[in-house]
Formats: structure tokens, sequence, C-alpha cells
């Protein structure tokens, strides 16, 4: 068995910085996706953050960022130590079994027996120490062949994140929390998340993966074998002359599947994930209410407002506020009211409308009222 | 008993525009008030519509705005037809015995015997037609000496809206349907309200006075002598080239106080005071729960939309948005929605809470954000 101080020396972080939100319009646009936002207050984007986190663990150096090609330059002014060689430009979005699949074969060539880490652009962690705590775990587990993911202890019982249900405890050196998974489960019901959290046994599923990256790929390959013969290919031309001409042929033509479906619930189902629970805060922003939750700290007697400059006069006691107009905003007598202004677009809703959001997206797209998107 | 053909050729209609709607912010504004708005999709600000609905009563030569300095080119643009020597401008609002006092202090001046009638500039009426008729009769009454005012039949138990008790019919010839007034009644609470509609004693205070300029005055001289003698020394000068001065030194020493309080009440009490019952639609659009009401043609079930190239996305089946910025509106299950959205400010409420909107406007000055007022 390896040493986990050799594993993490090859550990390498993948950022996945795609992926709208589009439950967050009029904030999340097509060409200021939630990554691009600073959700949280902490004067930070999203990516920033997340960047910020992984680098004390990977190092500045060995941090790869998949986006569009849309996004380069704005994830660039966030990310100015990003090497150029880190970047990967996809023309178009082929789902998250692609952009990471694309980075595992990049960097498995470049360097053979690397680990890699995926963690979503969009998301939000407090208590930064213990995430890394438990990544340097999951490391570890990675190094012994297992494809590893991260485990939030649930603090209630949410129905807007999907499970993780873990089985017995495995003994790897390196990493001493490590739990076998018995399976993912779906966004359950509130009485079903009630029991989850009661039992002990579940955990929320953050998406997070760790794995050598030739485990990986071999996971995708046993799943999706065309899709596998062409991530090699663009992998094999990537650091070569012929990368334009092979992306523009192969991308475009990948299959578009999540991650979850070729590697995570395989490998489950196959006894060959494990996942190394952590106590830290963490949340997907999946909307408004997410948002809420964040700033009123858990009270839920708070009118959340972002925005700088935001000037709001309101007799609201819940809800959030998201001015990014300098406009003076006024609420009377709404409570739990989500109000986002921007300059060509207002939403007006309530935390508990807030996931119905992204159907304003998908009215818009049909009505062709593609200026605001 | 004079003739009432004679009355109406003496008639002369005073448009009090001033005040400018706090409970309708931010749409109308200091600058903006709400007789300068198209409250009702007739595609004419309120002002020209009280105007088209006298013309034809009173003649365009013969109607008299009396409004702040701050209006006179507003007024005139909506008014071509407005007659110099008919636009009376107010230096600083002194509430309406000044107002109304003023113009028939001017007119009976210039034509002793006139007849004058006080229309606010922003109240709603349909069935021109039918609140010509009963005007028509308030005329033929005052000639006889009475100061009357229009009652109108009401449709519902409203409690935005003050009530006058009718007594027994008069015998005035020309007008027919007038009744004596017993009193005024301030706006009552619901069940309150459905005893006044049941039984059939009580009309809606719609406060329009109907009156010779002469007993008009002796009203006010009556209630308030000084403020009678302050009206007095402006009429003398008003046709003069002392108007200015007279207007600067008198003008803002005058008593403020409503035309209620000097002459409806203290006639009522005094067995002066006619009533003509007006079959007509009438609303004094005092919020946006009203606006919502006029628009949605009493239908409780429709999201009234307001604003020239409106755009607005929504599954609320009940409320008014008001869109004076062509931005997206995106409402999500939310109802009974108010949402009014202003290049420089935004309001969302409730139709329960439109009538507290003015205290955003009170909270506003309060604090010193007098930009967005």
């Amino acid at each position: 068995m390896p040493h986990s101080t050799d594993a993490l020396s090859r550990f390498y972080a993948v950022i996945p910085a795609g992926g709208i939100g589009s439950r967050l319009w009029p904030l999340s646009r097509a060409d200021a996706p939630k990554f691009l936002h600073d959700l949280t207050g902490s004067g930070h984007t999203l990516l920033r953050d997340t960047w910020d986190r992984l680098a004390p663990l990977a190092g500045e150096q060995r941090i790869m960022v998949v986006t569009g090609r849309a996004h380069r330059a704005a994830v660039e002014a966030q990310l100015p130590e990003l090497a150029d060689a880190n970047v990967v430009l996809e023309s178009e979005p082929r789902e998250s079994t692609a952009a990471i699949g694309l980075a595992a074969a990049i960097l498995n060539k470049r360097e053979p027996g690397v680990i890699i880490g995926s963690f979503a652009a969009d998301h939000v962690i407090k208590n930064s120490t213990v995430f890394r705590d438990a990544v340097r775990q999951a490391v570890a587990a990675a190094d012994s062949g297992q494809i590893v993911t991260l485990g939030i202890r649930p603090t209630e019982p949410a129905i807007g994140f999907g499970y993780i249900k873990t089985g017995e405890a495995l003994t790897i050196e390196g990493a001493p929390s490590a739990l076998a998974v018995e399976s993912f489960v779906e966004k359950p019901d509130l009485a079903t998340a009630k029991m989850y959290v009661s039992s002990g046994q579940y955990l929320w599923n953050a998406g997070m993966f760790i794995a050598r990256a030739d485990r990986l790929l071999e996971e995708i390959g046993a799943s999706e074998p065309t899709l596998l013969a062409g991530l090699l290919e663009l992998a094999d031309a990537w650091d070569t002359p012929e990368r334009g001409i092979v992306v523009d042929r192969v991308w475009p033509n990948l299959k578009k599947i999540a991650i979850d479906y070729t590697v995570a619930e395989p490998a489950a189902a196959a006894g060959k994930l494990a996942v190394v629970p952590g106590q830290f805060d963490w949340d997907d922003v999946g909307d408004f209410a997410s948002i809420a939750k964040i700033h009123s700290g858990g009270r839920k007697r708070d009118l959340a407002i972002l925005g700088e400059g935001a000037r709001v006069l309101a007799d609201s006691s819940s809800g959030i506020v998201v001015s990014h107009t300098k406009r003076m905003i006024a609420l009377i007598g709404v409570e739990d009211i989500v109000v986002v202004d921007t300059p060509d677009a207002l939403l007006v809703t309530t935390s508990a409308n807030a996931q119905r959001v992204k159907a304003v997206v998908d009215a818009l797209k049909l009505s062709g009222s593609t200026d605001v998107l």
C-alpha cells in the first residue's frame, strides 16, 4: 500500500466551472453564471473561494479549471494564478463525465498515477480546514484504488439534496474515517429525509469525487467505452498542435451524461466506492432560498440583503433581496419574499417557490426572450 | 327660482390638481404626481380624462385648473386648450379650502353669480354621460343656494371611502334626484359599511362640490373669516399687476384646512347641503389595490399589467404590475402581489398592504432619501 504523503504530492484539483445556475436567474446568466458571483458576502466569487480552498492542498500550479470558451476571460480574471496549461475550454457543454473525464485523461497522460479531485466551482463551504482534512483522507483512500466521494453530515432533513447510504468502516491507511458506500439515493421527501438523518447512516451527496485518474477512466470505460475512447483521443492530441482540429471533431460528439451514472453509481454497486464523511458546512446554493439561509446564518427571521450599495426599505423579516441596480427597493408586508433586481430583469417570488425559478428560464427560452438569459 | 338652463350657462368647472398621491409611490412622485399618470389604461392621464369629462358641460373656456407652480408645464402640455387666465398657480400647497376658495373668489369677481364645481384631477369615472347628468342637476340645485355634492351609489361595502348619510328628497327644479344630506361619516369598518350599503341611505363621498361661488365663500367666511379675507384680497389683486406681490405676501399665510371642515360639514349640519346621487362608476384610485380592481373590471382573478412595452412573465392570477422600465419582470407563486417598477425605485407589496405604501414615503423622507420622492 502506498504512503499517503506520497499520494497527496500526486494530487491535482479539478474545478469544473460550468452550469449557469438557472434557479438563480436573473442573477445567474449565460454570460454571468453562478460561479462568477459572490453569493455568500465573502467579497469573492464562488469560483475564487473554491480556488482559495483548494490551493493550500494542491498548490496553485496543480489546479485545473474546465470551463466554457465564453467564460475564459472572466475565469482568468478571477484566477490570475491559473496556469495556461491548466485551462481546459469546452467549445460547448457536454455534461460532467466529458468535463471531468477529459481533465483526468489529460492529467493522466501528463503524469501517470495522478490522483484527481473534482470540486464544483459554485458550492459554498465553511470550515475550510475541516474540508481539507476530509480531502486528505479521500486522497489517501483514492490511492488505494477506490473511487472516493465526500459526504456531508446532515444538519437537517434537507429535501433538496441527494443522500449517500453508508456501509461498513473501511481500514485504509491515512483515511481513518472512510466508509463503504452502499448506494446513492435521490432527493427524498421530508419524512424519508427525517428517517435518513435520525438513522445516522446517511450523508448528503455533495458531488465531489476523488480518484486516481486511471481508475476514473477505467470506470468511465466500463460504462461508456465510446466516450472513453473520445476522451483518450482528445488527451493524446491535447498538448500537441493537433488539439484544435481534434477538439472540433471529437468534443461535439461525446455523449452527454453525468458522472453519477458513469462512475459513482456503478462503482457503488460494485463495492468500489468509498466515502469520507465531513463535518463542514456545505451548500450547493441551488436556489435563492438557500442563499437566504446562508446569509441569515440559519436564523429564519432575517431578511438577507445582497448587493453592493443596496438600498432596501423593508418591514419584511424573512426572505432575500439581491440588488444589482442601486435602485431604492421598498418591501411592505411581504414575508419569505425573494426579490432579485438586475438592470434588465426583475424576479419576485417566495422562498417556497425558489426551486421553480428554472421554469422561468425555460419559459423565456421558449418565448424567444434570449436577451435576458 | 332661476331657470336651470341659465344656471348651466353660469357654470365654471374647477380642477384642483394637487396632491402627489403618496400611496401610489414610486409611480407618483413630487415631480410626477398621480394626476399626470394614465392609471386606467385609457391612454390619457387622469387630468386629461377629467378635462374631457368636463369640457362638454362647461366648455373648454370655462375650466380652471389650480395646481402647483412646479406642475405648470406638465399641466399645460396635457391641456393645450387651457386658457392662461384659467391657470391658478400655488406657490406652495395650502390645502383644499385655499385652493378651491381662491378659484371661487377669482371667478366670482370676474363674473358675479358664477356657479362653480370642483372636481379632483385624479379620480376615475366611467359613464361620463351619467356623470354629466348628475352635475347638471347639481348645478340647478346649487343655483337655488344650496351647497351641493355628488354622492356615488355604493356597489360594495367599501371601507376605503367616506360616506354621506342622505335625508329627505328635495324638490328643486332641474334637480329631481337631489336629496338633503344628514351628515358625513368617516371611512367605516366592514360591518358598518355593510349596514350602510344595505340600508340604501348612504352614498360614497366623492369630494365633489358644486355651489354658487358667493355661497361657497360665505360658508368659508362663516367658518374661517381670516382665511376668507385672504382669499378676497388675492382675488382683488389677481387680474392686476399686483398679483405677484400680493400672492407672495398672502398665500403662504393662509390656514391649511380641508374644505370638508370649512364648508361641507358645517353646511350639512345647518341643513344647507344637498346631494345628487350618481349611478356612475367612480374611484379615487387611492392605492394600487384600487388600480388593480379598475383594470380587472372587478374580477378578482386577473393580474393587471400597466405600462407601455411591459414585459411580464407571471403565474400569478391576481394583483398588479406597473412597469415603467421595459425590464423583464418574472413573478412566481405570488398572489395579490403589487410590483411597481420604475427606473430608480421598486415597490413590492400586496393588495392587502396597499394602503401602507404612504408609510414608505414617510420613511424615505425621514431617512433623507429625497432623490426617490
